[in-house]
């Protein structure tokens, strides 16, 4: 048995749900479906999620929500004409959207997690029912009924773990397709609370695991994970296999194609994970492992690079003898609600980098602030721009010389570093460097390691 | 006007104490002396501090007190017996060494602080007579009179900012030189408190500094800091120059030779120190000056390793999602009243490398403990045996390409390394590494970096 998920593109319209259906319908063992919200249709387009978070707003603001709502629904109506579905199918889910604003939210939070589930919570009752018109039975799955039951925080749930006995108990002795919506599940209370923003991939991971699948195959616009972000190499190299962890580090530093989060529940269920395109399906895509399943040729699985950070440099005298500094600083950060990613030191001197995405002007002049009160140092220096560029492989556990390989072309190519962090992690190396520089470097270790 | 500082090697025995006595009086300028206890005569002789120390124990438990206090006064004896003193002298050392015991302490630790600053402090008192006696007239200072106010931390105090308005006071019209021991001050209480060991150093430059002197020169038994531990390679290049910066970070890895602390007085008055060779007066030693006046023609200017460390490595699946995290490992480490090094970061793991020489095993014992059941860790390993080898150079700092010339000479030797940090501090990059590979390392970047 497969679960299979669906991103936004995949579903955008009916040319591309008839795609998806063509897939499931040839292979019996693709009985989990999740799917995601329909997403763009073309470059400029608008995401229906994004649409309903602009719906959602409208309501919180009370201003007019005539237009939005029928742009909404205007999607839905499109994929529904496109397989010449009877109305009545489109009356229920007009009267869903229409009724959104009328319910009673616990918070705003909630009310932005309710409208935003919608994307996929309306898309999966239409893909049933489309399935099923197209002469394979299909089924619309509450996530509630499947048992995802989630934590307290709206906008960024985790599963409660106690979700897996209820998924294993799912019926799959039907001869209907289950079509499940991603990204969301309910409180204890039974509020509706999403997972952060791309988590149908999350929603997936979670089924998989908790129906003890055969393979979790991922459909998504690429035919392969690439070695290196496409627009920095043109033509790189596929990833045909790595490890969980390898995937995870390059998450984090920009690999886009499969969330970050989703990787967990595949480890703990050690369930194989398959990227594929729902262009090409026939392509073998990418597979996720286990480290053990994984045999590399090259020290180097992937480049995986990202502008989102900032730094914070700081500089005292003795720093190093106090006990406590680090301490302090940390207090000073919890105080200011930042979070922070690394904190690389020297003797007298530390970094600590950022995710600003995760951060507002307010928070970093607070910060900024107490530390130069509280801390007293010689030097502070706000890096607004700081770059992170990951190097990944299992292969590099043990091997000796990876990091050379990966210094020497940016050294003659007379590009600087701003950290270098081997040794933290067994299987990457992580550098920090002016953004400017960023997709040079890139290139140069790329051209370095993949090309001989 | 120059302040002087002798190290215990330098200040040994009598044959010492001549060249000494010859080094000042070759040089009116050479007006403040800071001065040692007596230290090793040969390889395998016993520091007159540590003997102090023993007779402090054997004070605490009570037992009997005889013998070490005969080797006590010996000591002094001998020294004033090489130059023919009179005994009166004599009994008043041997007075204030019978009395120690019977005074009151307000603690043990303040009672061993007492007890350690006896070497200097009379030492500081034979050597202003033997001075005298020598024709040389000379006067001993108590650090009370000089103003050395300290905090109340009994065995590791630090100066009271105060202080130096206090020393500028102190006569230096007189045709007297001043001899001062280093190692203590008096907290406002009027109790005993020292510096860390090898505290002298931290008085000559606090002196230095309070007086403005021209120049800080510290006498030690070496012609010059190396650039490299001479036990690792054979007659390694001297350091003419190089900054405070410099010296700090090579202190902090094992250069022993100048103990870190006191360079931040001289830092705070831009005070120019001399390290120089009491054997080998006329050598020009290695300056330590601001970052300013230093011009290096190589990258490095040092290389440092030290076996001091321990680590503690963790891996938990998305670690860096929890906000607070740290903070949580950070509430443990203060708990059990550890200190730490360095933290360095990757996605799902956390090093925490500690300074072993600052830990006992009951402390690591609940520490890790108390780390496995707070955080649940998926992965702990405590490494009991850790180097970090640092490369040190002012001229690293816009450098390009150092990096790569550090780990290159490594690689080819097949050297594989626990960690890089670079980027934290400016002119350092900071290598963790096997104690049993750390010499070879060390060798391999020395025979790469300086000679050509």
């Amino acid at each position: 048995m497969k679960v299979v998920k669906f991103g936004g593109t995949s579903l955008a319209d009916g040319t591309q749900l008839k795609r998806v259906f063509d897939i499931i319908n040839s292979d019996v063992d693709r009985k989990v479906v999740v799917v995601s919200a329909p997403g763009k249709r073309f470059q400029d387009d608008i995401k229906v999620t994004d649409l309903l978070l602009q719906y959602a707003q409208a309501t919180i603001d009370d201003t007019d929500t005539k237009e939005i709502i029928q742009e909404i629904k205007q999607r839905y109506h499109a994929i529904a004409d496109y397989f010449q579905m009877p109305h009545e199918h489109l009356t229920q889910i007009d009267a869903q959207i229409d009724h959104l604003s009328q319910k009673h939210y616990r918070s705003f939070d909630y009310l932005k997690a309710a409208f935003a589930a919608h994307g996929e919570y309306l898309n999966a009752q239409l893909i049933a029912k489309v399935f099923t018109h197209l002469g394979m039975p299909a089924k619309f799955i509450d996530p509630k009924d499947a048992g995802l039951l989630v934590n307290d925080r709206p906008l960024s749930a985790s599963l409660e773990s106690s979700s897996y006995q209820k998924i294993a108990q799912l019926d799959l002795s039907t001869s209907e397709r289950l079509i499940i919506p991603g990204f969301f599940g309910y409180t204890a209370r039974g509020d509706i609370a999403t997972f952060s923003r791309g988590g149908s991939d999350i929603t997936g991971a979670i089924m998989a695991r908790g129906l003890n699948a055969d393979l979790y195959e991922n459909f998504t616009d690429v035919s392969a994970i690439y070695a290196v972000n496409p627009n920095i190499i043109s033509n790189p190299l596929p990833i045909h296999h790595m490890s969980y962890d390898e995937m995870r580090e390059l998450s984090y530093a920009g690999f886009a194609v499969f969330h970050d989060e989703a990787i967990i529940p595949a480890i703990q269920g050690g369930i194989h994970i398959n990227i594929k395109n729902t262009n090409a399906p026939d392509e073998p895509g990418t597979f996720i492992v286990p480290p053990t399943e994984v045999r590399h040729t090259k020290a180097v699985t992937g480049i995986a690079s990202s502008n989102r950070f900032a730094a914070l440099y700081l500089h005292r005298y003795l720093l190093n003898r106090e006990v406590g500094f680090t301490l302090k600083i940390l207090e000073i950060l919890k105080r200011h609600n930042v979070s922070y990613e690394h904190m690389p030191s020297g003797i007298d001197d530390l970094t600590i980098i950022f995710d600003k995405s995760l951060l507002v002007q307010e928070q970093i002049d607070g910060m900024i602030a107490d530390i130069t009160e509280e801390i007293k140092p010689d030097t502070l220096k706000w890096l607004p721009n700081y770059s992170i560029i990951m190097i990944v492989g299992e292969g590099m556990r043990n091997r000796v010389g990876a990091l050379t390989e990966i210094v020497s072309p940016l050294s003659k190519q007379g590009i600087s570093l701003q950290m270098v962090n081997q040794g933290a992690s067994e299987i990457s190396i992580m550098l920090g460097i002016q953004p400017d520089l960023s997709d040079k470097a890139v290139s140069a270790i790329y051209n370095q390691v993949f090309t001989d």
